[in-house]
């Protein structure tokens, strides 16, 4: 690690000879690997943009020229080279640095990411500030292409393709893959445009942009193809001028292109293949497993974990999903581009027609889950709480104000711990209940996921299950496939004080935070109920729960504003009933990243901390 | 009309003879013209779908093949030969016919639609449902170029295209606008598909898909064009069979043309080329103008409007940009294309280089404005609430979170008339207040919405100013740019009961229901409270009128659920105090189009309502 330990910012990187960094790729990319092997975090994708991440820093002028990763998992090595490398220990660690790009911690991070395609809308404002202000700084994305196939990614491209006067960059970062296999059009667009590819260069041969050896091998090829009819790629049609592609392990390649290119103004566009995982051998192998690993030992890779002893609500969801689809056909299956993430794996194998990755396009999920309902399919939209924010247009316009039967399965829901605040799907219940004709439920345990996922198939409209990421309390499993009642909650424990002395409590919890709920009620003697229904909230118990009690208290893991505590609190209203109140949930802030547990102690929504709540507002 | 009195349905539709469809062409138009001269309603559109709509339902076997159109405000033909043309005259109007497709209105409506963009992804669920259960029905999405702009389009796109055996067709209905006129790259590239059109027809060739007439020109064309390099289209990128552009005001193409295609497996893409206001002069001169008008005479067209007395909010909005943009070069302004209804015309004029119209495009918007503001510029974006339902992970994500300064101007907040359901700002207020780090704010009147939008401009981080459609009250306007005091609610009246007889009732109002809430306050002698603010709401006024009142009403322009209510609500319980509280607002259901005053009656939601509301639960 000779070059890499003089490396303190990209100052000291441009001052290296060109032959030297060959060298320094080789040291990031295994200070990578190491880093990531002691800490967990994203693998594939950050070994895929080593040399890119050094051609783009030794060439721009940074932070003065604006780089904006889009996702963002892929920028360890641009946190390595921005004066981050004495950091990673501490990467996705409570108080230490982001698994993402992050603004307030490093002025290279020009712009926050970690929900895909947002890069080339936030580097078309730079560039068009850059314009604004006269002042001749470079604005560049680097966009994967799984994120090309959000909407927005386009949305974006067809306002910069009219700018011919800013100094902008799109570099797509092509290694055939988001996290799940690639599908879609884009896709096999791509690969055609990689099969002509020393052609497709040749193309741009007046333009001077590509190094020499390229040219001549793209000269030669042209011989072979004389006659053929070349299309402009979709990238011009767009506006932008389409460079490459190239290959973006060489820095031979990439430097040399990329300073031609910082000549040239109005859009531009650079295809760059890379491959995840590129320079570990087990990753390239395997990149979906190297994806986003927890701790393992480099020189061995990634050992089968013992299975573990509860399951994940995502494998609850999955076995589940293939449970239904076996006992009812009309069920089909959606997910953007979360295969693994949503626990749908095995379903895909066993139901692979009818199993829809439509790529990452949260927005087309929805509307094309509705276009199926019209038609009397049973569909489940398997997404996470924080990516379902990316259509909620949909949900309301086109699935709830149809009253359309469609299933929303809702992980992520809450807290999320290492990937911190930008993943985090602490609003659904508030964005959600408020949406005429929809059913919301929250499972206090594996089992009841179960349940309340088959009560929202069989509803006969739109309805949700929001269930938090990780293992669940180990409660075991029913396979029978049985509904709950619409609206009804479980009361869990009845407070013995009955004389009047003390204060009668009662403990409104939903989700997540009912077993929690149930210990602070046992230390207390309060009533406890699992609410299990944000919407239909169950009116008649919450009545009966004012009559009977001096004071209610709610928790829930999502953020107290307009959340379920709300809703109770609507109910008292509606009802003419005025009690002390009590609601506890997450506050009305980003919670950073770090490890979950932890999180929840902080926001007081474990059992010790919902107790001390009560205690201190209830002293009794 | 003796023709189109014939056809009460598709099937009187299809035994026409093809010689006779121009006259019915003809009696269609001639009765849009005048249907529309009585209701008000969309014409424009309406005129420019004449024959595309006569030769879709002529060729498909509707309502078994499903056509699905895209925003639905050119479904007025498509309305009067499917049995409602005897409904026309009370379209938009209350208890009358949807001015956009409604499923509950008829079974040729097969997906609602309203909101632009969605009809590619719904048509793809129905064509995917119909190959799972074997059935060879078509489904057919119509959309216009402005709508291809938004990203969800594409997603759509990207996943039909790789299934090769569906019957789906898309129809680009390309006039040349959104309700703007057109920006973007990709409309450039319309108009170069357009300037080589018989060249790009003539590709097809193979295909047999054009009819011969125009094979021959596309022929003869082609001579001239020896040697030039013919691009794939766009949309062959993307796995569709590209068939046009042919004219679609032509049935002796368009019907031959759709017949052919109805042959071909595997999804199609037909370019149409239409005219906005087609057949009716006044509409094809100015087709912005005859957008959406008011009733009108049809042999004089529109005048001019006498000046009305009261401004609309939308017009309050417009002069602050341009009073603004002059006091403050920073001053940037996005609209995602809805520059009349926002009314940014002026502003545009004045500051064409600060004006930035993205397309139809919310979710671009928004990552739009972030980065802009990144570089220390002052966005503003200006976007009806119902749209920014499109950009909410955005909005959280990329503006939010970072805490960037970004300011919302929301239109069309609460109930909006005419365009119904669908277009309903009901829900800004629950989702926008759960998100850590915004101010929202509703004004009472025309002079605090300038200064609420100048407080949230001044404001360093996200702010949004959500008012209603159309006039305000008609408050005169101070000129200066004036801010309030953040999270400080006016009181406007005190009750005079202090000596414990009666009740003492506090009414906290919120936006457009300050001054309903004023009258009924005086009727009943309770206090009124301007809150102004939703987030930061004003907790120590609220902690005050507690103490001193027995009960509290929340009245806002809504939804209650998770609303302005319960933040309210969240407040008492906070502090530890228990009231009787009534919220006041829009109902749990989707509300449909009419009259707003009359809708806002029905919700009870006038000073008469309010009142009533408020004797009813607490007589005396």
């Amino acid at each position: 690690m000779s070059l890499l330990h003089t490396i303190n910012s990209p100052t000291d990187l441009r001052q290296l000879h060109r032959n030297q960094l060959p060298s320094l790729a080789d040291e990031l990319r295994q200070y990578v690997i190491e880093s990531v092997s002691k800490t967990g975090g994203h693998l594939s994708s950050n070994l895929g943009t080593v040399e890119l991440t050094i051609a783009l820093h030794y060439v721009f002028n940074t932070p003065e020229d604006r780089l904006v990763w889009d996702v963002g998992h892929q920028t360890y090595p641009h946190k390595i080279l921005t004066g981050r490398r004495d950091h990673m220990h501490s990467l996705r660690q409570f108080g230490g640095i982001s698994g993402f790009p992050r603004r307030s911690e490093s002025e290279y991070d020009t712009f926050g990411t970690a929900h895909s395609s947002t890069s080339i809308s936030a580097a078309l404002g730079m560039a068009l500030a850059a314009r604004t202000k006269g002042e001749s700084r470079h604005a560049v994305a680097i966009i994967g292409d799984g994120s090309m196939t959000a909407g927005m990614a386009f949305e974006a491209m067809n306002n910069a393709g009219v700018y011919d006067d800013i100094n902008m960059l799109v570099v797509l970062n092509d290694n055939d893959m988001s996290i799940s296999p690639p599908v879609g059009a884009l896709n096999r667009y791509l690969a055609r445009l990689m099969s002509g590819k020393f052609y497709a260069a040749a193309r741009n041969v007046g333009k001077s942009v590509l190094p020499q050896p390229m040219l001549e091998l793209a000269r030669r090829f042209e011989e072979h193809a004389k006659g053929m009819v070349v299309p402009a790629t979709m990238f011009e049609e767009f506006g932008f001028n389409y460079i490459g592609p190239i290959d973006g392990h060489d820095l031979e390649s990439l430097i040399p292109t990329l300073q031609n290119i910082k000549q040239l103004k109005g859009p531009q566009f650079l295809h760059v293949v890379t491959k995840k995982g590129q320079g570990y051998k087990l990753a390239e192998a395997d990149p979906i497993l190297y994806h986003g690993p927890g701790k393992f030992n480099p020189a061995e890779g990634i050992k089968p974990a013992a299975t573990p002893a509860k399951k994940t609500y995502t494998q609850v969801f999955g076995d589940w999903l293939c449970d239904m689809a076996a006992a009812d056909d009309k069920l089909v299956a959606i997910t953007p581009a979360m295969r693994e993430g949503s626990g749908m794996v095995e379903f895909e194998q066993r139901f692979p027609k009818r199993y829809y990755d439509v790529g990452i396009a949260e927005q087309h999920s929805v509307t094309f889950g509705a276009g199926l309902a019209t038609e009397g399919l049973k569909p489940v939209v398997a997404i996470y709480s924080t990516f379902l924010q990316r259509a909620y247009d949909q949900l309301i316009h086109d699935v709830a104000l149809q009253n359309l039967d469609v299933t929303f399965a809702l992980d992520r829901a809450g807290l999320v711990g290492a990937d911190g605040a930008t993943h985090a799907g602490n609003y659904d219940l508030a964005y959600l209940r408020c949406i005429p004709n929809m059913v919301v439920m929250a499972p206090a345990d594996e089992n009841e996921c179960r349940q309340m996922l088959t009560t929202a198939y069989h509803y006969p409209g739109p309805a949700a299950v929001r269930y938090p990421r990780g293992a669940g309390i180990g409660a075991s499993i029913a396979l029978e496939l049985t509904s709950l009642e619409l609206g009804k909650a479980a009361p869990l424990r009845n407070s013995s004080i009955d004389n009047g002395q003390g204060q009668r409590l009662a403990i409104l919890a939903f989700g997540s935070m009912v077993h929690p709920a149930l210990k602070a009620g046992e230390q207390l003697d309060a009533s406890v109920v699992n609410m299990r229904f944000v919407k239909p909230i169950d009116s008649e118990l919450i009545k009966q729960i004012a009559a009977t009690h001096d004071a209610i208290i709610t928790v829930e893991e999502g953020c107290t504003m307009g959340g379920a505590g709300s809703a109770v609190a609507e109910v008292l209203a509606e009802a003419g009933l005025s009690k002390p109140m009590l609601m506890l949930g997450l506050p009305d802030k980003f919670v950073d990243h770090g490890d979950p547990a932890l999180l929840l102690a902080q926001c007081g929504l474990n059992a010790e901390g919902i107790e001390a709540s009560i205690r201190q507002r209830f002293p009794g």
